[in-house]
Parts: structure tokens; sequence; C-alpha cells
């Protein structure tokens, strides 16, 4: 099955290529500007237009990285998206020739900033930076990704903490779809004079009420974009929740677009999204929890400050192809961490990043080979086993 | 001119290439059981077992660098030197294929260090980690870097501070010859057991009196060992002082063997001490600049931080051909600056190791096509210029 987007909103074409007999996990291509993506994918987060620590060249010819995503909220502060958009964009700001995904900021005003105020109109906060007064607008953030070029963009939407009451989730979502139309809107007419492609994707929002979640889903259907996230996960929910937000949503978004679950997740969870549909996953976990010492194998967790890695001369994962494996042992790593080098944390998030984007290989070619029920079985009884 | 040398302690191959007509400055090659080193070499330094930043396939392939300096005190103290022997030795602890030299330790010891006390058979200091007493002695820190396995190892010297009084300094430069005598003899022991190649530098220290440095350099001949190492600069003294002190034994250490200035120094400085009958050198500065913001170029100093340098697209040095360079804007570079990302170190410490290593390049090329003079006066005129 091959879909061409061309009505709307969108901009990037989803191609299936296999889906999976038993659960909604599929198989695809994603075209864009700055190359195919193959789906299901994990995008690295390069929060400050870098992931911590490792070079373009790290993730391009190493990890075969084909889209990255980049925070709306910290580019705009610093160095600001028209000095990016002066020279050249981002991708030739830091040098990087695949695709970006960016988000809309909104996730970072609600949970990085102190002071911040909604309205109907957008929402005012303080910089984490200097405590400057800024106002986000649905049409402002889309001016902003525009002035990035970024190739895949968000609406703005308010994403609320957890829990919130049903009535504030209603009134937040409705908000969040009254953005995603005036988004729309600025993102079309801005379109019709740029000659460059990009998508732009509204967010389901409706805290953890299955029922808002359909009544958001129902309402973003009208703007015809050529993709959908779900946002909201991975606010401190139950893990179980996040998922059922997720299936709540699936025969609701049309089955020929990619489906992005925002802020996803830790490795055994990644093939659960992808059995409910989702093509696109981005998370700080692998490089955050790199930093921190915590490294994910195909064998589990490696807490590489343990005293038994001390004199340990394998590598980290000993399946694991990236440079990091082929190249230290795990007591090379242990002495970096323990001194506090950054070696450590590039090599650590190298491997981690690596591991992520194994498992959606992994998944990939068990959707294409039709074992995907297979392996997720598999997935959940080690998972189910560790604990 | 070739020399094989067999006899003493010579255990490494120097060659002589090429020779300045007027300056006492020579190309040449050094042979080691970890490959042959182009002289003049400028040596990056690992302190624990690290070249900040950079991974061994960056300092390999990229920026092909022949020996590296390592820290005896560090990583005596963490993780330990029989813990790396355990593993095999510092070069396959660190995945390191070249050469390495380690210092003896004391020179962290003496300007680290709290509290230490010296007496005629070693020092006794506390761990900067843990407080922790150890004893350093002549011996001991031959044993130490035998366990690490390093190429070029140097003898424990007491290196006095700057200033210190004539008779403080004769008797420490006395102590100093007493201790290299006492190494020697434990190297050439341990020696008799091993089959691996290594070499021990002596090194001369007489703080700043010709008359001291010459007298240790006499006293230090006697132990006919495969190169030499001239200590005690960069301790605060007065720049043409450290000249000086080099120029004072350049007559006396032999011709046939590398000699290696410790410790130094600026960009413009290389040259000097190569005119004056140096091999070889190391210093932090190339890599403790780049974190601090201060990148070397062919055409001066660039201080990343400087708000001339926002939406600068040029490269940090267009002459440059380091990854960083041909991959990166002046404007990214700040932007990782000021957002403190470990990235910038990285790139930063790349550019600046290479810029050093280029400088290297460009005086052997100079010795051995025979216009060294002409290249010391344009630097000389330029870095005049500078000022």
């Amino acid at each position: 099955m091959s879909l061409t987007l061309e009505s709307g909103l969108a901009q990037i074409r989803f191609e299936t290529l296999a889906e999976c007999s038993v659960t909604r996990a599929r198989a695809g291509l994603l075209h864009t500007a700055h190359g195919t993506i193959e789906t299901p994918v994990f995008m690295p987060v390069g929060t400050q237009a870098t992931v911590k620590g490792l070079t373009q060249r790290d993730l391009h010819d190493d990890l075969q990285v084909g889209i990255l995503l980049s925070n709306t909220y910290h580019l705009y502060l610093r160095p600001g998206h028209e000095l990016i958009a002066r020279l050249g964009g981002l991708h030739r700001f830091m040098s990087w020739p695949n695709a970006i995904l960016t988000d809309s900021g909104g996730f970072q005003v609600f949970s990085l900033s102190g002071m911040r105020r909604i309205d109907e109109d957008g929402v005012v906060f303080q910089s984490h930076l200097d405590g400057s007064t800024h106002r986000f607008t649905p049409e402002s953030t889309v001016d902003v990704q525009l002035a990035l070029g970024s190739d895949i963009q968000m609406v703005l939407d308010e994403c609320p903490e957890y829990p919130v009451s049903h009535e504030y989730a209603r009134e937040s979502m409705h908000r969040t779809v009254r953005w995603a139309r005036l988004a729309g809107a600025r993102f079309r007419e801005r379109m019709r004079a740029l000659s460059t492609v990009h998508a732009l994707f509204p967010i389901v929002q409706g805290s953890m009420f299955p029922d808002l979640r359909r009544e958001c889903a129902e309402a973003l259907l009208e703007l015809d974009t050529a993709g959908y996230a779900v946002g909201g996960l991975s606010v401190g929910e139950p893990r179980p929740l996040s998922l059922d937000m997720v299936e709540a949503t699936e025969g609701i978004l049309p089955r020929g677009r990619p489906r992005y679950a925002m802020g996803v997740g830790m490795p055994d969870e990644l093939p659960e999204y992808v059995a409910r549909g989702i093509d696109m996953m981005d998370c700080v976990l692998p490089s955050r929890n790199a930093r921190n010492g915590y490294l994910f194998t195909s064998q589990g967790r490696v807490i590489i400050k343990h005293a038994r890695y001390k004199e340990d001369e394998r590598p980290v994962d000993p399946k694991c192809t990236c440079y990091t494996c082929t190249s230290y042992s795990r007591a090379y790593l242990r002495h970096l961490f323990q001194s506090g080098e950054i070696l450590y944390s590039a090599l650590a998030t190298r491997h981690n990043i690596q591991r992520y984007l194994d498992i959606m290989r992994e998944i990939r070619h068990a959707i294409i080979s039709n074992s995907f029920p297979e392996y997720l079985r598999c997935v959940r009884s080690a998972s189910a086993e560790a604990e």
C-alpha cells in the first residue's frame, strides 16, 4: 500500500511497506526533503541543536540517524530562531544533512518555566535563562519553526500535568484543538509563499481520558495533516495508561499517515507503542540515562559505576556493533565515569542511542518478516522476568 | 645521521633526518614499540587515560597522533596501576595503539597536593581524591610506570616552584640526580626480566640557574639513557628564562638522543624550543584553552564567546583541515559554548590539538626543506605584531 498525500497540509509522503496481521504495527517509509526515513523510527533528541556529546558525523555515519528532534523553546531563546534563519536554517547551522523534527515549545513552556500564563491566544512565559518575558501563540510557533526550517513541525498545544480533572482536561483539549486550527491556517498561508517542503503535525491531547482523546483526534482529522502526534504522555502517569491513551485513538487517526508518540519510552516500551500503530518516537532517556551511568544492553541494564565492572574487560554489550562497544571495555568506561570525564558521556550516549536504533531495526525487521507478534511476546517475557 | 642505541638504558631508537644549519633544530624519527614518531613532535595530554572529549579514533585516524602523554599520579590513584596492569596495560586499557609517554607523577605531587613531605628516599603525599597517604620513591615510580606499560617513562624528580634560592635549587637538583640514578638502576634491573621495550628519561632540573642546569645535565649523562627531559619549566617564570634554561644544556645533552621539554608551550613558543634542540613537547594548553573558549588559529586567537562571532559563518580557522573546521561555523561553536554543551569541548579540543600538530608539521617541513630560520623569523614577527 502506497499513499501519496498532496492535499491540505500534507507535505511529506508516508508509504506503508508491511503491516502486522495481529497488532496494529506497520513498517513504512517517510519521505522528507532531507531524506527517506525507515519507520518505525526512534528520533534522538538534540535539544540545543546538538545531541549531547555526539558530532553530526557520529550521528550520520556511525549511527545512521535519519531524523533528529530539536527543541523550539530552547532554540527560540538561544541563539534565537531569527539568527538561525539568517545563517541558513537549522540544518545548515548545526551541519545536519538529514531530517529534523521540532516540537512547538509548548511542552517546555509548561514543564520547565516557573512563571507561565495561558489564555485563549497562547501562553506568556519567562525564559529559564534570564527571566525575560515571552509569548508563544499558535501562529508564532509556526513562524519560529519555519524560521528554523524543520521538516516536521508541531502545533502549539497545552500539555496538562498528571492528574487533572476531566473538566480541566476537556477545556484544555478544546483549546489545543482551537490552537491547532489557528496553527494550521497560519502554516497553510505561509506555505503558499515558500518553495521548501515542511509538514505540520497536530497533537492529540485529552489527559488520561479516552473519551477526550477520541474527541480530540476526531476534531483534528479535519486538518488533513501529513501526520499526527499523540502528546501528553510521560507526564507522570502509570505506564499502562500511556499505552491505553495511544490505543484509544489508533482507530481514528488515518492509517495512511504517520503517527508520532511524543516523549516515549523505555526500551521495552518501544514495541508496545509500535503494536498500537505508532511510527515515530523520541525520548531523552537513552542520552540522559547514558550520562547518568545507565546503559541499555541486549541483556538488560548496566549501571556502570557498580564495582562489579571495575575489571570487566567485556564491552558494554557484546552483541552491539557501536564504536563504544567495539573499542572500549566496561572497565575503561567505568574509569571515565568515576573520573567525571566527558568522553564517558559521549561514548555512553553513542551506545545507548545505538541500542534504541537497534531495537527499532529489530521491530521493523519483525514486522516485515511477519514475526512481530512473536517478537513482542519475547520482549514481554524478558521484561517480566527482569522485574 | 642515524644512531642505534642499544647500550645502557637505550630502548628506543632516534634517527636524525635533517639538521638546521643556523639553529639547533633537527627533524628526526623516534622508533618505539608502538610506532615511529616524526619529530619534532607535540604530545597531547591524556591525564586520566583520555584526552578530554576525544575518542581514540579521533586522535588516531583524524589527528594522526603518534604519541600521547598520560599522568602517572592520576592513574596510580585512579583506577590504580595494578588494575591497569591486570587489564593488559595502559595501551589496551584505553584502546590506544600508538606510543604513550608517562611522567613520573612528581610534578603533580609537587603542584597539586596539599600535604607533601620530601626526604632523601622520596615523597609522601596525600591523594587529592580522598586524602589518603601515599609514598613515591624513585624505584616505585619506575614500577608504577612499568605496570602501566608506557613506552617512555620519566624518573621521579623534584620540580621546585619559582623562584627558589640558588642554595635550595642546588640541594634539590642533587636530590633529583641521586633519584635518577636509583630509578635508572631499578629500571635496568626490571628490564632484564621483561621482553617489552621501554625507555626511561632522566630530567634536567636546577630551577632558573644555568650553572645548576649544566651541572645536572653533566651528571645525568652517565646514565646513558635513550633520551633526556628538561623539566622545571612553566612553573611561573618569565618566558625568556624557560628558553634560556633549555639553551643552557643543549650543548651538553647528546645530539643523538631525543630531548623533551616538559609542559611547554604557547603556539609561538613551539619553534623557539625546537630552535634550541628540543624534539618533544607536551602541554595542556591546547586542550585546556579549548575548553575555556580560547581557540588557536593560523591568524591568531579566537575567543569564541565574543559577540562578533555570533553570526560568523566561517570556520574557526579557514586554513585548518580538522573535522571541526571543515564541518562547523564559529556561530555554531559559539552557540554550543554559550549553552555549556560538551560537544563544544570536544570540537574545540580537536581543533586546538590539530593546530598544534600543524605547527609541528610546519616546523618539521621547514627544517627538512632547509628554511627553518626563515620560518622562525616569520613566527617572531607575527608574534611581535600581535603584542
